[in-house]
């Protein structure tokens, strides 16, 4: 909430500056704050737009997201449009095109040269969520026989266009990658010595296929801020850089706390309410039919409810309890499996820790509703009855909170996604089922 | 999953290797695999810790976990002990020493030569969370007259013990940030160029006190791999690195995941079942006494209930749905909150839209339950009440998952921390008062 003020006097400014006088001050404002001002104005933004010097617009444009992107081009003048497309980093550019029709898309590519939009046509083919669909291609490749001297000459010529000139690559003639050498070991060491003195062969390297979330995982690990993209045969594709690592972290984490919470994955405040609705009405629905299965569970013990009506008062309690300990369960199955913390190694002992934890919080837990039940209704079965069957159903937590997950990951299902409708439907069904079952049994002491 | 039996293959070589020969191999391999190797091995691992050339342990307990580098610290030899503490950087020392206890930390902060021990004094002052609790005190400061010659040979002396040397702040004599040069534009750039014709005065920094969840959305808004961290005169204290920011995002959104599901922000498969229940249950108890005041709110319509047992099958559908629709709006205003995306500007937008999806989602699920349980009971006021009872119950879904968060914000609570207990209870306990209310009023046509 802090910028909005700095925002709101910054579209003034760019509002009403002169275009000669912009092109001096331009350079003390970042490209995505200009973004975030020309968000707030309602207005034409060619007003804007028209203003700004063309290596501004490209930064701006670079920034923006996908569909922003699209807009911002389309209303710039065709020159200015070639301008933008010729410069805009190929991860950008590739995001952009990806989210076009593939008639909108092709307009673009037809702007571009030859060598560029043949790049670009490659850089589509990959997966948009894998290590091949975010990376660029541009980085920077040196030979091992090359002196620091010549690298820096090179350098000099090849790194205004590099997305990061910070890492070399040093490839052989088959393209190969066989070290990377920073910037900061080019200046530290004398300027006569050769590349393959000084490189690091031992540099650890994305394979293009994998999947964006274990890319993320694997900057985190090793605290990396770029890392080049390789093929089957090691042959070096593009870059991956640690900007483009927040995006993707804060995207796989976000997706992860919506799909718990049965949203999608695209659910935005700014999100008009028809699309609101249309997403979220299916997942509403399908937790409408897991009720059902529950309410159909308590119909069998009518007659039961009928003789007992206490039963019916303290009927949630059992299941809304097991939904709150399979959700514990279930949340930290899901994020440590997104996280890559759970292994073949230590599957058996969690199992067997959240098989302990849920014997002894239900056991807490059904001591505490069955002693109170009993002082309620001053009948020591019912407090029995009712302690039991929140036992019982804290450990059908507890194993569905668990299993759920790991089953549904190895089913090639995101756990994130149906995890919390399967356990809350275990905890449901079964707590009723439990809770009543037993008075059943036990009616004639109730 | 796919690294294990990396490391376990990589933690018998370590083993088994000689030291010679270890030296020479040493350098390909990653520090952080060797930390994967060393928790794998359940033996002493002075075994390998000693084998180790002593920068390399360096390394590998600066990338450790906080209280293992104090576990790898205390088994080594005071001379390698004096080395590590002397080499490692000030934020991660500053780490490990914040999660000692006071006579622990001292232990070491003595080992330490005077000038480190006070910088370290320093860091410790500030907050954990904040901008001065995350960042390092070794950055490349020049001056603005210094030309790039002299920049490259003061950088060869001084880059080797730099937190990062990509960026090169320039500062005043009161230790003011002037500019920031990239070691890019010194190697683009003629030799005898001087920094302030090359350096960007338009530096974004980040104030001491700086929350790290914002640290986080601002690193990820611009896109930067470092910046610089001042005090309240513009004096430059440190620096953050993109490399700390990978983790502080996975931190602060593991802790709001977590918190959404009443976990602890601390909560690790690798916990026991001891600190797991300790943390867990009174959560859990916390939930029982929402579900016990869902309950003495059905206790008043026992009378109700008795006369018409079906009202107990459909009980649980009100109130669960619009538990689950009260979840989809808090975990998104709760998510947006988080990523910095509710402004002033569009809370009253979001919350109309809020309302707009309560409204259609209600009815849509009041009709479908409404006409269902008409024709399951065959009494079209039955259906009337369970479907107006919903539509209200996914009003105040809506209401609840919207404002409670919020509310929680200004009071400064973490809005992820207690939010779904508050608004699972509002909707348990209206979901149950509007449908048994309602079916009380309209007992006659039931």
């Amino acid at each position: 909430m802090e910028f909005i003020s700095y925002h709101e006097n910054l579209l003034k400014y760019l509002l009403y500056i002169s275009k000669e006088d912009l092109e001096i001050a331009i350079s003390h404002i970042h490209p995505e704050d200009i973004l975030d001002a020309l968000r707030l104005y309602e207005g034409d933004k060619k007003d804007i737009l028209s203003k700004l010097p063309k290596d501004i617009l490209v930064d701006v444009v670079d920034q923006a997201e996908d569909e922003e992107k699209y807009e911002l081009l389309s209303i710039v003048s065709e020159a200015r449009q070639k301008h933008i497309i010729d410069e805009m980093s190929s991860d950008e550019l590739t995001d952009l095109l990806g989210s076009l029709s593939n008639e909108e898309a092709n307009k673009i590519i037809y702007k571009m040269n030859i060598d560029d939009a043949k790049e670009i046509r490659e850089l589509l083919s990959y997966e948009e969520d894998t290590a091949g669909g975010i990376m660029a291609t541009e980085f920077i490749a040196i030979k091992e026989d090359m002196s620091i001297a010549n690298t820096l000459k090179y350098l000099q010529k090849e790194a205004p266009n590099a997305e990061t000139a910070y890492y070399l690559y040093v490839l052989n003639h088959n393209s190969k990658l066989r070290g990377v050498v920073s910037l900061r070991d080019l200046v530290i060491n004398d300027f006569n010595v050769e590349i393959k003195d000084i490189m690091n062969e031992n540099v650890i390297s994305i394979p293009w296929d994998m999947d964006q979330e274990e890319v993320g995982n694997i900057f985190e690990k090793y605290g990396l801020l770029t890392m080049p993209v390789i093929d089957n045969s090691n042959r070096m594709l593009g870059i991956i850089t640690a900007d483009d690592i927040f995006e993707i972290i804060r995207e796989e984490d976000t997706e992860d706390i919506y799909r718990l919470a049965g949203l999608d994955e695209d659910e935005k405040i700014e999100r008009n309410i028809r699309e609101s609705v249309k997403n979220r009405l299916p997942w509403l629905f399908v937790n409408l039919f897991t009720a059902i299965l529950a309410s159909i569970t308590v119909s069998f013990f009518e007659g039961t409810i009928q003789r007992i009506v206490a039963l019916a008062t303290f009927m949630p309690i059992v299941a809304g309890m097991g939904g709150n300990a399979g959700t514990q369960t279930l949340t930290l199955i899901v994020r440590s499996i997104a996280l890559g913390e759970l292994t073949i190694d230590n599957t058996k002992k969690v199992l067997l820790k959240e098989l302990g934890i849920g014997i002894f919080n239900g056991i807490a837990i059904g001591l505490s509703i069955g002693i109170l039940s009993f002082l309620w209704e001053k009948n020591i079965i019912f407090g029995v009855v009712i302690g039991v069957a929140m036992i019982l159903n804290m450990l059908i937590a507890a194993i569905s909170g668990f299993g759920i997950p790991i089953i549904l990951k190895k089913l090639n299902i995101d756990p994130a996604l149906a995890s919390a409708v399967f356990v809350t439907t275990m905890t449901d069904v079964l707590g009723f089922f439990f809770f009543l079952g037993l008075a059943t049994l036990l009616i004639d002491f109730l």
